[in-house]
């Protein structure tokens, strides 16, 4: 055996070992999952992973995605071996306060975890996003995606297949470890490697076939990817819990830690505890080549009606124009979304992924990792077909900015199963997040151009028709705030809209005027954060508020109205909530809205009945 | 040409013609997308399509779905052909309150449609369930699912095409129009039909390329389809636009309706208006074997403490033992969210898809639809991975039995990526959604009788850890209720809980108490309906609401609150929301309530500063 062979084998050992070392001492956590992977993360640490430890963040480097998060272990541990932790952090494995989290999460303490994992099957579409940064830049770093079997049964892994082979990103090798166990038994195929290599050469990848504990192997396929000419899948048969006669290739042993005395045993057989360090291979330095040149564009603006999907779309091909790493993601909608506006101011930065929303968000994710400013857009019902990756990029401390158009059932005719209806209650909920809805042209330019800075999740919804110009192009729209747009000492209610409503809110407020009743009208462009003291105040001086939503009842602007107020204070006075609440077909978008009781009509008709 | 060939001519002829007159008249809709599967659809109604058009829930007869929703035209002008709708019916395409929708929806009127279509890639999984369907019920139906080209790059495809080989469901067969163009230009693989049918090879289908507009080999196609050991895919390479010099095979024709003159022209081109009248082959006429037998089991009780989730995984296989119809999906979280109970007690209706929540969700809804109880199970944070299902499904009338386990902080070491955080609010904005959160194993038994019953999508959210019993075994839970566990007439607060948090509650109800602060709880296992009177009556009585729980603080059960208020008459009082408001790591369940101050040191604490 030569000393590469002696070292890979003994820093395997190691992973081992520590992987049993910080379960045990949790009491809980993934060691058998850890084992199988043990050689395929010593050889690639050791001789195939190009990282500037001390810089983690540095663009040349290589990227590891562990897909397979519950693995978390075999990771951590080899950090301790790179020297990125200590020992003693990684005993803190699955402790309250501990950056070393049960799956892997990008924490600040944390700078060489990229990405949050932990939902199977997301670590490929971020791959993709990451080879297509690294390629963008140009950058010689290559991304290594670790995955376990059970997670290939998820779409979204053949989804970013199907990606990476049409965008020829060789730069991008997964690493498929196949230990034929999942969480309640036997995988579908077991050790039938063939089954994914088959498939993999099916979806335009190459595809290699190894022994997953023969370093030697290891060591061969790792060139051979990263010299290939596509992307290439690794399919290495493993055993779960490998190295400890207990568990090797024993069902009942997912998620379950060792007992002490177990783990004594085991570590024994493993040859003890060792405390090798290892030091990647250095990165090629290289002079990022920047993003593809955009065309000038200027500032957009309007005076009259337009659709604020369009005008997302151009303020974005603007916005390209000044931001070399604004980049745009497109689930083949682009022509109605309007990213395809980016397509055509600045090319290299337009990214097709086709009919793929897991894809489109999971290479976003990948995107932003690497200093990207990532945009991506679809129709918002769309959206739902992503709702996990958007939630683990909130875990992942992600910069996602997202569009969701063609809003409500103000779209009218296709039916609903193109609205979205339910958008703002799940994008509200999550972490960080920042919920945007304007309601002219102007509003939406200077409402995408602060998505630009904004941290964490943002979504920006969109609507299908046109609207009427509001507001003049240097108006400001802080996040956050509001803008209201009618009011009068004499104000008897105040309505709140956002977006198209926020026209009805305006028709309402000027005929209920006719009638004697002072309406004030909000403008809730900002529906997370909102402008709690603007609705605190509209409530005390009005006494009743009307929301206006085209979004279903539950979770959007009127339980955000709500929440605002009863978080400011006391609360007296009325608060109605208009929104949809049965289930639309076709119809004009005029039909819909009446139908639905979110129209001009609608409102003066609550107003009335509520101060009759 | 034989006189079969000329009806199949002729009558695909029709479908093209109508499909034009009646986007024309709405002057909107998919025109083109219609023309390329005319002749598809013409053979398979004419001749394959076994169904009794006079019975259409009857389960001897083939399905099909129109996965490609946009294509509802010609769907619907088939059924116009067939005697199901009227032509003037057909011209109704797309206007308000005509159940011809833009995209295919089960209303009542249209019984003919089983399923709601128009998100991509959802065909398939649906078919995937109703073959199981039609297989355990021992019906010699067969399912026949048609796809676009450009749904193929949906994950979800890719995953049931899986499910449908593990599982051998050689009753289903895949139909792709092959047309080449997508909504943006061209698909990435064009006419490549080698690339699908290496691809369905690879995942274990059988596969036939064919000629899209040759009738005769659509019928060959049919018959070896109907007749293979395992589930096909037809790759028909086809027109967009056929037989309309115009439109055929041009860009830019996507999802456009022909104007007056341009439809005139083309129908002339397709040999003008027709009428014929289409009888589809009559179903095999077969007696139900009846769902698989299960192992009798007594109702479950419980005294001490149990965990929600086990307790669900009991009720559901007492629950199989007396209800036939009722059958449970998994996705390789048996073990965890305990449906592997059901596959104890009767196991040919359990059935594992694997990771694979798509299509776990629409096998549901494919099972459904052909009359099943069906539940599914998974971590509650997962289902955010099939959320465009779910939704669809409520589009669908769908009635889906969800169970959501792991939720919330309470999971503890294995961190967020596990922690269902944003369910509710997601499952609250759905329509016709049932929301129901049990804080024992009684309640748990109760409200998964009662799902069994709802109609719409109903989600029960479960908690990992064991819960202290609250409840006798004969405790009633009606669904809109609560229970109102501790009350005095000198209460000065009331504490919301449900799940988990309710037992926090009850903590800081009985220390408080010790202060001399009476507080009222009360239990709302039922978020959605809520039980508004109860919550009014709390404000009213006692002029200050806690509402605690393990969940974000937008959307869940402090919004259902507020909107409880809200809608039934003038606010007054305070209001505050205990949620998750920041991002956890890994912990104890303990340390982790504590931290999103949302345990019983919390409460007391807000309600000191609110009663202070």
């Amino acid at each position: 055996m030569d000393d590469r062979t002696q070292l890979w084998n003994d820093f395997a050992a190691q992973l081992a070992v520590d992987s049993i070392r910080c379960t045990t001492a949790a009491n809980s956590g993934h060691p058998t999952s850890s084992m199988s992977a043990a050689h395929l993360i010593a050889v690639l640490y050791a001789d195939h992973l190009h990282t500037n430890v001390a810089e983690p963040a540095d663009l040349a480097n290589d990227r590891f995605v562990l897909s397979k998060g519950h693995a978390a272990p075999v990771l951590y541990s080899a950090l301790k071996a790179i020297g990125a932790i200590s020992d003693d952090e990684l005993l803190t494995l699955r402790r309250f306060g501990s950056p070393i989290q049960g799956h892997p999460a990008p924490v600040p303490e944390l700078p060489w975890v990229d990405v949050a994992t932990g939902s199977l099957g997301q670590g490929l579409p971020i791959g993709v996003g990451m080879a297509f940064a690294l390629r963008l830049d140009g950058s010689p770093g290559h991304v290594w995606v670790m995955m376990g079997d059970s997670e290939m049964a998820e779409g979204s892994v053949w989804e970013s297949m199907e990606t990476a082979s049409y965008h020829k990103l060789h730069g991008l090798t997964a690493i498929l470890d196949l230990n034929k166990l999942g969480q309640r038994g036997p995988t579908m195929h077991g050790w039938d490697a063939d089954v994914f290599r088959d498939r993999a050469e099916a979806f335009g990848w190459s595809a290699i076939e190894i022994d997953g504990h023969d370093v030697a192997e290891i060591d061969a396929a790792y060139t051979r990817a990263r010299d290939a000419d596509r992307p290439t899948m690794i399919v290495a048969r493993t055993e779960k819990g490998h190295g400890v006669s207990l568990v090797a290739n024993a069902e009942g042993w997912h998620g379950k830690a060792l007992s002490a005395e177990q783990a004594a045993a085991a570590i024994d057989e493993l040859g003890g505890v060792r405390n090798l360090t290892i030091t990647p291979p250095k990165p090629e330095s290289f002079i990022p080549i920047g993003s593809g040149a955009a065309i000038a564009a200027t500032t957009p603006a309007y005076e009259g009606p337009i659709a604020t999907r369009k005008a997302f779309g151009d303020a974005l091909a603007w916005l390209a124009t000044l931001r070399p790493e604004l980049v745009a993601i497109d689930g083949e909608v682009g022509n109605s979304t309007f990213t395809d506006d980016v397509l055509a101011a600045a090319p290299e930065r337009f990214f097709e992924v086709y009919i793929a929303e897991q894809t489109m968000v999971g290479a976003q994710i990948g995107m932003q990792a690497l200093g990207k400013v990532a945009f991506s857009a679809t129709f918002g019902a769309f959206y739902t077909r992503a709702t996990d990756f958007v939630r683990m990029g909130a875990i992942g401390r992600a910069d996602l900015r997202l569009c969701g158009s063609h809003a409500g059932v103000s779209i009218g005719e296709d039916g609903p199963s193109q609205m979205a209806l339910e958008d703002l209650a799940t994008m509200r909920a999550l972490h960080s997040s920042t919920v945007l809805y304007p309601a002219d042209g102007n509003a939406t330019v200077k409402l995408v151009t602060a998505m630009c800075d904004l941290s964490g999740i943002s979504y920006i919804r969109t609507t299908r028709e046109a609207t009427p110009s509001l507001y003049g192009p240097d108006e400001e729209f802080p996040v956050g705030g509001s803008k209201t747009l009618t009011s009068s000492p004499d104000d008897r209610v105040t309505l709140v809209g956002a977006g198209v409503t926020l026209h009805e809110c305006l028709g309402a407020a000027g005929a209920l005027a006719g009638e004697g009743i002072a309406a004030r009208v909000i403008d809730c462009y900002s529906v997370k954060p909102i402008d709690a003291p603007a609705l605190r105040k509209a409530l005390e001086e009005t006494g009743t508020i009307v929301v206006v939503e085209d979004h279903r009842v539950e979770g959007g602007i009127g339980d955000a109205v709500l929440d605002a107020l009863a978080s400011t204070g006391p609360l007296s006075g009325r608060v109605f909530k208009l929104g949809v609440t049965e289930m639309p077909g076709s119809g004009s978008p005029t039909e819909l809205r009446a139908w639905a009781g979110i129209d001009e009509a609608s409102i003066m008709e609550r107003v009335r009945a509520a101060l009759g």
